[in-house]
């Protein structure tokens, strides 16, 4: 039966690390490998870093590989195959990483976008196999969203569709790194969220304090989550705030795509039922009554190696 | 020549009157005929209206006449043909209104939502000629919208994509008419901006007051207008307000869709240069920077009877 499954490569090309991994159809992990990105160093050690993991993954591999796919930060250009300008990887202006690739390895290479990926992996192995629509939007450090529309990957005009992150919720709101104001991503992305609790905090009661050790420079999402398992109002009131904030968002996606089905993974959805269940309603409320019934906020199924997953779901999508 | 020409039926079907017109396929209008839509008295009464209306239009008509497209509000479902709870038409549940005329007149009838029909018509007709994608926004009592994705109308999952009036620029903003709050619409939708206004003229200098002759009932969007052309200084803030105001929705919606060209119809785009430059300079100030080269914002083109146009360009554009 095993000769029957089709195998691919996923890779995972953070800022940090390059992770990869040969994946079954069925979206399994049948071997990992993790390599240094060495991002400072520019594109050429980059590119020797991938070129390495794979050397490892193939080390001993008897198993038929159908083709690679390859997630990745930044705007993608998948008629040509480029990577432009990805932010966590300095130096690269417009890089043919599908013509690299290729011609180091003899097979065929897909690249897009890692949201979207991730949104390709949902879909062929996870929560979103169900749904032919739905959005999935990846909360951490920064909010990252990836469409699919009727079974396929919306890419919008140029591909750089999906941008979650940036849909303003208060246009007089906090300043984004993007030069916006009031993006989602001011409100929930990792750093944001954090600054922000430091500041409410002072003068609130909460055991937050007391699970960093009053060391406030250790305070992370993960805090904040565990003090509102553990009863605490204030943390509590942190999350059901998120809800409202992405709640809007939510609406208003939903108003202008026609979608209603939203899929969450990332860190920050380890807040679990009491942040989905605040999401959830608060977009209900806001949707146009049409849409209201069909809005459903879930949990990502992806969890570790989501990004492996989704580049190698690229093979099996297409 | 004429004879090579084709000619379709354009059928604006709005809450007080029934718009009808033989259209050319380069979208010249060659008869009209206004009837009353009757919405209060029902579905039945409004069919009538419709039938009777066709039937003015075609009394001594020699042309050939290609097919009819319908623009309708409310929610279209074109593959069923049907409209289903239209908000100014009351007592439509679900009526199959292609079906009911296919039979009545025995030519192929295409439907397609107002604000759709609009956008298509812009782009067979109008500004959206040489884009292959591009938002269409009509500026009204309502704030419609209709996007043309790689020259096909984007309809979402079941056909209610587009409201762009209800983007939400601040998730704690003024109430709307939908249930949320501060969508768009709550900003620049006609009966908003005048209510706002009014409000903040008291104590401030302006000759709004004067043009409406100390009346502010009378007060419309065109009265700003008019006071922002003779140099009205309170004035030129809202019309620059509203600038802002659209911008940020703008700029969210080029960033999930990946679009950057939007055309701006309907009553208040009569504020002409100074509100569509302040609109493009906000959108392209929050977008994010790869878009940020791609944002325009474009005169509708097509301006009286945009609805019959609109209606007629779903015959040609099938």
């Amino acid at each position: 039966m095993t000769n029957k499954l089709k195998y691919a490569i996923g890779i995972d090309l953070g800022g940090t690390y390059i992770k990869l991994g040969i994946v079954t159809d069925s979206g399994k992990i049948v071997k990992k490998v993790v390599v240094d990105t060495m991002a400072q160093k520019g594109p050429d050690v980059i590119i020797a870093q991938i070129k390495k993991g794979i050397k490892e993954l193939l080390d001993g591999n008897k198993l038929k590989i159908h083709a690679i796919g390859v997630g990745c930060p930044g705007v993608i250009s998948t008629k040509r195959g480029t990577v432009e300008n990805p932010p966590n990887l300095p130096g690269w202006d417009r890089v043919n990483l599908v013509k690299i690739l290729e011609k180091a390895t003899g097979k065929k290479v897909y690249i897009e976008n890692d949201a979207n990926a991730a949104a390709i992996g949902e879909y062929m192995f996870g929560a979103g196999k169900k749904y032919n629509s739905f959005v999935m939007i990846t909360l951490g450090t920064g909010v990252g969203g990836g469409i699919i529309l009727k079974r396929k990957i919306y890419r919008g005009e140029f591909g750089a569709a999906g941008e979650i992150g940036h849909i303003t919720i208060d246009y007089k709101g906090p300043k984004c790194n993007c030069g916006s104001y009031g993006c989602i991503e001011t409100y929930i992305g990792n750093h944001y969220l954090v600054d922000r609790i430091k500041k409410e905090l002072s003068g609130r009661k909460s055991i937050i304090k007391k699970l960093v050790h009053n060391d406030l420079t250790k305070l992370t999402p993960k805090t904040i989550c565990e003090a509102a398992k553990a009863g605490d109002s204030f943390a509590q009131e942190v999350v059901k705030e998120m809800g409202v904030y992405l709640g809007a968002a939510l609406a208003s996606i939903s108003n202008v795509l026609d979608i209603g089905i939203f899929i969450i993974g990332g860190g920050v959805s380890g807040f679990g039922k009491p942040l989905f269940d605040a999401i959830e309603e608060n977009a209900r409320a806001r949707v146009l009554t049409p849409l209201r019934k069909r809005i459903k906020v879930i949990h990502a199924k992806l969890k570790n190696d989501a990004g492996i997953k989704g580049a190698s779901a690229l093979v099996f999508y297409k």
